[in-house]
């Protein structure tokens, strides 16, 4: 039999005792449990972020697996914390846009989280990574069906993080969707949408830099200068190769960029 | 069968191969052994900040986990390795005070560790998290029992971290015990001890602010003011809503408090 | 029956999804796989770095671990991705010199991966470490034997990154292998090459410094001095008690050093 899978995507960084908290409430709930970390390092509070790497991470597991997200900046107020299902996997966070990539690309639908006999006692108001996401993610894991957490809902919220908007005839705008480690930009121009990119001409304004040459890879591109490619999340990035295109440009996650094709 | 639970907690980091080398000793005596890292984060050296971290991670994991914290300036010197038991528990680390707020809260019995027939030969003098610490946590996961590590000592060092002090009739200091990854200030006055802040007219001098709010979740805070909340470890935290309260009041781990109550 | 234990090293830092998206790709072939983190933090493109790193780490694993390590800055260019067996462990990577100080560690036998039904289509150019080393990784820990992901080479790329040369009858040089989290500069010079360090005279001229002293322990160092101990990966390494040598010396890895004996 399969090991259930859990995994978790918040912002509590690496260096306190959150995630490791986290943890121990998993494992004393689901002791057969695999734990991956997608990662910890989501900019504080930053939802859009969050919303795009779990979109992107989420597809690489199996069918069953949970998938926790704790960025939370409304934790103890009245936001609703939420479980999700779609594509086959099961999302647990709260109900502020954290899943908004992932409902683009699935059909999902969407419970209120309200049985507390899933949650710790006594609930803080300010961790709800370990009081109501890590116990309920625990249990879903074990067996616990969706609907033994709550009644589905039709108005949670979904942010539109991507933007792409038709400006002119042969004009889209779209807006840096993350900056990678190495200083790649994500742009939200979908391969999928822009299939023809490598066969026609092409100009993105990024910044002050308007870039027109598309590579197949990063050793393809001249030295020091901003080039696209399509990226290996599905979207045509902005990089320089050995250096960081975000520095070169001085864009950042939520910058505007500016596609026309001729 | 549950699979025996290992915690780490160290100040290696993560760009070294130290972590990785530590888990590569313990999977080699114990492969069914569950890893969980609580952090390798510690400011290099800072005792206080482990003894501050794991004592708040250890009672979210089950019973039986053992926990190894290897926050080790003293390595290649006379310091005992010692075993701790208490709570359930069992942590392994070095005798420099690693874990005294685990005594706070446990009645512990300590042993030295001085059975050499666990250790990795040769012993080196400057890595006892992989010379010592890992193999006697792996065999503790596999069933060997604490006395086969070493006798019971009375003298392990206890360092008072907390440092609650009452200095008037209605007045207390303490310190700030960490400094979190958004900027929250956990101080050492702690909530069961401090019950009644929320009905009562209190001030915390911390810095030059002077803090008399007490909110219930984050979103309360006015903007960019310095409050109190009870935190989720059980000690009132200073806060700023989306900043960093450690920024705002230039303060850090170490730093000293002192409560009013009227 | 033990579960296959998988390594991962790579430059992909823990703030994006990649390491996520790959131990994904891992599970969802080998869900029994036991998924260890070395690092993730290898400065970018840094192959001399990973080469120590991953050297350092695969001897503490049981045998028949599998390594993988991308860091792998001609991903998309006609480097080869290889398989390599040494020592009992198993290797998976780009072919450019990564696995070079395993080779001198090991006799190693090294073959191109050319079987493409375990790669994952579309294949990426600029993602080999979700579509190449972590498929191929997963199948080789299921069971796959070497020989059907590829045939043998004899001309992997093997880098000479120690670089110890003699240079006069009683000098050597080398260099930086690595700084450490700590600021300690490992360096090239391999303390079973020197075992007479301790009972004659040295200096070892390191940036502005000359260092004469070697301490069997941290502690031993008198303080903001720089000096020699015998490091615990099998190398000297310059230190400085409670600080960076790092720092203090001004150097970095591959920074060159030169020793001479009496």
């Amino acid at each position: 039999m399969r090991r259930p899978i859990i995994t978790l995507t918040t912002d509590f960084g690496l260096q306190d005792h959150f995630v490791g908290v986290m943890k121990g409430v998993i494992l004393s709930i689901a002791p057969e449990a695999q734990l991956v970390d997608i990662t910890h390092d989501i900019s504080p509070q930053q939802i859009a972020e969050a919303a795009f790497t779990i979109a992107e991470a989420y597809r690489w597991f199996p069918k069953k697996t949970v998938h926790v997200v704790v960025v939370d900046p409304g934790v103890g107020t009245q936001r609703r914390p939420i479980l999700v299902e779609g594509g086959g996997h099961r999302f647990v966070g709260p109900d502020n846009g954290v899943f908004s990539m992932v409902m683009e690309r699935e059909t999902c639908s969407v419970r209120e989280i309200t049985a507390q006999r899933f949650f710790l006692k006594p609930l803080s108001q300010t961790f709800h990574g370990r009081d109501v996401f890590s116990p309920v993610a625990a249990h879903l894991a074990k067996g616990v069906t969706p609907s033994q957490f709550g009644k589905k809902i039709a108005d949670a919220l979904r942010s539109e993080f991507a933007k792409l908007h038709r400006v002119g005839k042969r004009s889209w705008t779209a807006n840096v969707l993350k900056v990678d480690r190495f200083g790649n930009l994500i742009t939200g121009f979908a391969v999928q949408d822009f299939p023809q990119l490598g066969q026609c001409v092409f100009e993105l304004q990024a910044g002050m830099e308007r870039i027109s040459l598309l590579v197949h890879s990063y050793a393809e591109a001249p030295p020091n200068e901003a080039v696209l490619i399509a990226g290996s999340a599905g979207y045509y990035e902005v990089v320089v190769n050995c250096g960081s295109a975000a520095k070169k440009l001085g864009l950042a996650a939520g910058s505007p960029l500016e596609l026309t094709i001729w």
